[in-house]
């Protein structure tokens, strides 16, 4: 025991930890808009491919060889494998692979990524009980708007001091989804809540790693466990998001309690989810849609002589590695990025295989490509000019990239997305059954329809 | 992704994560002082003792309850009970319970109770591979150097912020012990402490609830994960400790790198490990020492008039409930701990019974404590004056309260306390055979036999 120094603390919060119980305990069961509802049936489609998509990755392959260790039981689906293991487990590994390849959703007001946590939780959980699609979905929906409005009250501040607010925010909005799915009651869900806000997962040091999908999974993990604990009887503080040592106050310096209570039950952060057309770290999908549409326009490697892009001061600061000599490295770099969009007109998980990133042709188109801060460009945009070898040139102005709540991916730009990630892994008949299930996922009478088609 | 406004990181730290993981790997097996090596015997009974007398409560109740929900392998022995779990959930349970009563051991530099995730993790792990009782004794002893290296690199303002160090630091401990128990060189082990490190478990709003002994469980469960995960090739930050946004620099605005580096592998932090005496929180102890004190002077709960207690500010500030209504409660007021003193002579898990804090004899002396604060008494001391009916007055001051570096409980008081705690759960024979193992249990071939003994 020591000394309490914070002087500075909020001691008169409002009690947010219950108002969140209340919330996701009583609101109705489809108490929202049509939209709401379809976009978490988006949410849920693009979450899956991802996880299937990576379901081979190695660090998936790790991860599960490390929960096997534990000779877990076969209660839930390894999505895209023939294992089973524990909803612990399932959860943990889904999780990962769902965020592996970069290439889930965002919540972009706070760079969250809520699917992973949330969906992780929930699935795994659903099919152990064998709840419906629509018990699944309003779970979605509430997990995935607790973690996001945990993620506005303490955006940015928590994470410009480094946290990966993925994962930090996604425990609580998974214990959020569980609670809600096993039907606790309010006093049970502060538990619930009280005993993830003790587990902020995630460093931004990590990006580069495997521990950075490792966060997403971990909170799932944490998440789900919080909430079967608190049914069991387990206690928290009721206060442990909000008080002056509660989640909020210790791991930021903004805590704006207004962003958990205003128009809760009315606006639903899930409206603000996006999804990625690249696999990639969002700040450079301005400058690889910039290239595609170069190509569209007619530059080809062949006529390049370079390409100057002007961009906001974080794509340097956060993707500006010029020479990059794996996949990993190469989702750093939009260098590479751009030169995947001029050559291949698109930028999957398979532009960012090791042996394309070091690709003599996409080495060179790679080299020609300039990148300028400019002040006056915003995070969303970019300006792009292509020189030519006849002396003429080609301009692009991106003013908010495909994926963008500005330009959404259609539908079947997500079934497009999902089938270049699953096909392969399940084959496109099983792949083209999954989608479909996924659609109607609300009228589902026991989601073990949907996991049983996740499997291999 | 977003800004980077760690203007005032520090980006020349030493690899202290990798200078760690080398120091884990390498240091040879039994190289420190017969005194270290008797203090690991102290430091794992005074552990177990606890975990096997908490082991019926309640909250460990509640998480072996959730943990059966994932229907586990039964890998590893729930100490103090007939079932086994796998060995996650092992090291989550036993973490707790060792730390329900309050009653474990104390690093009084930074207040971690280091134990607790070592030891949880590192048991349910050498049970499950039949390590030696060698192997333990070593992994212990540099798991619990790293946990205590750490916090003393961030105490106190890590503290202050409002984080449980107990949990933060323990599954870096924990992560470290586990490697030095799996045989993982230095690679390995670089990444299990950066995927430990991801996950600092605990805040200190939860004191009072069952997830303040959450938090070792979960650092437990979290490092022995993260040493799996790297054993299979998971990856993380190699500086995860030390880089501008790892741990050390998210989690605390002061970084002592000096702490982790300064005689490693010459001075051990468990040779500051101390035991209570006393079922609650330190900081209470020089004051129920007193009263023990004025009861063997002829102090009674008959003679008495008033208790004039001068006490470091702390005291009040944390344990200044007057009227605690049940043990939990009691565990927070100087005033009931006070009161065990002079009516039972201890305060042990027995005296902090709901109806022992009610009860009426107790509630009158407890009446009669009056806690002054006095700038001139360390965190360590007290000074009581107990004014008796026929108007004379007992002086005792305490300057180090038994259990203190300075008074250690003797290897005969630890095994009373043990006993204390143990033969009711498991029966007086058993007990002393356990006793006897603990004693010389880096004799021990396979530390399965000190299980055996500790299943009820």
């Amino acid at each position: 025991m020591a000394r309490n120094t914070q002087v500075d603390a909020d001691r008169n919060a409002p009690p947010v930890t219950r108002i969140l119980a209340e919330y996701i305990v009583n609101h109705p069961s489809q108490g929202w808009s049509a939209e709401v509802e379809h976009e978490a049936h988006r949410t849920f489609m693009n979450w899956l491919g991802c996880a299937i998509g990576a379901s081979q990755h190695e660090a998936g392959q790790a991860a599960l060889a490390a929960v096997q260790v534990l000779e877990p039981s076969a209660q839930a689906t390894v999505l895209g494998r023939k294992e089973k293991v524990d909803i612990a487990g399932a959860a943990l590994i889904n999780g990962i692979t769902s965020h592996t390849f970069d290439f889930d959703d965002t919540h972009l007001k706070t760079i969250i990524h809520p699917a992973g946590p949330v969906c992780s939780a929930l699935l795994a959980l659903a099919e152990h009980t064998g709840a419906s699609g629509r018990q699944l979905i309003d779970a979605l929906i509430i997990g995935i708007d607790v973690s996001c409005r945990v993620g506005n009250m303490i955006y940015p501040d928590h994470y410009d001091r480094g946290w990966h607010i993925t994962g930090t925010t996604g425990g609580l909005g998974a214990a959020a989804a569980c609670a809600r799915l096993l039907g606790l009651g309010v006093e049970q869900t502060v538990m619930a809540l009280g005993i993830a806000a003790s587990q902020p997962v995630g460093l931004r040091e990590q990006f580069g790693t495997m521990t950075k999908p490792f966060h997403p999974g971990a909170a799932a993990q944490a998440g789900l466990m919080a909430a079967l604990l608190a049914k069991e009887g387990f206690t928290s503080s009721s206060r442990a998001i909000e008080a002056p040592r509660g989640f909020a106050q210790v791991v930021s310096t903004k805590y704006d309690w207004n962003e958990i209570t205003d128009e809760l039950g009315e606006r639903f952060e899930i409206s603000f989810n996006s999804y990625k057309p690249f696999a990639c770290g969002i700040v450079i999908h301005p400058s690889i849609d910039a290239c595609v549409q170069l190509r569209q326009k007619g530059v080809t490697p062949e006529n390049l002589v370079r390409i100057d892009l002007k961009v906001h001061a974080l794509v340097l600061e956060l993707t500006g590695k010029k020479t990059p000599t794996d996949g990993l490295q190469g989702k750093f770099s939009v260098y590479h990025g751009c030169a995947a969009g001029l050559i291949f007109g698109q930028a999957s998980e398979q532009e960012y295989a090791d042996d394309i990133v070091t690709r003599p042709d996409v080495v060179a188109v790679r080299d020609k490509v300039v990148a300028t801060v400019d002040s006056a460009i915003s995070e969303a945009s970019v300006d792009a000019v292509a020189t030519l070898k006849d002396g003429s040139s080609v301009h692009v102005h991106v003013e908010h990239a495909i994926g963008s709540l500005q330009r959404p991916m259609t539908d079947q730009d997500l079934e497009n997305k999902f089938r270049g990630m699953s096909d392969a892994i399940l084959g496109a008949g099983q792949t083209g059954q999954l989608i479909a299930e996924c659609w109607k996922l609300a009228d589902i009478a026991n989601v073990q329809r949907i996991t049983e088609l996740s499997r291999k």
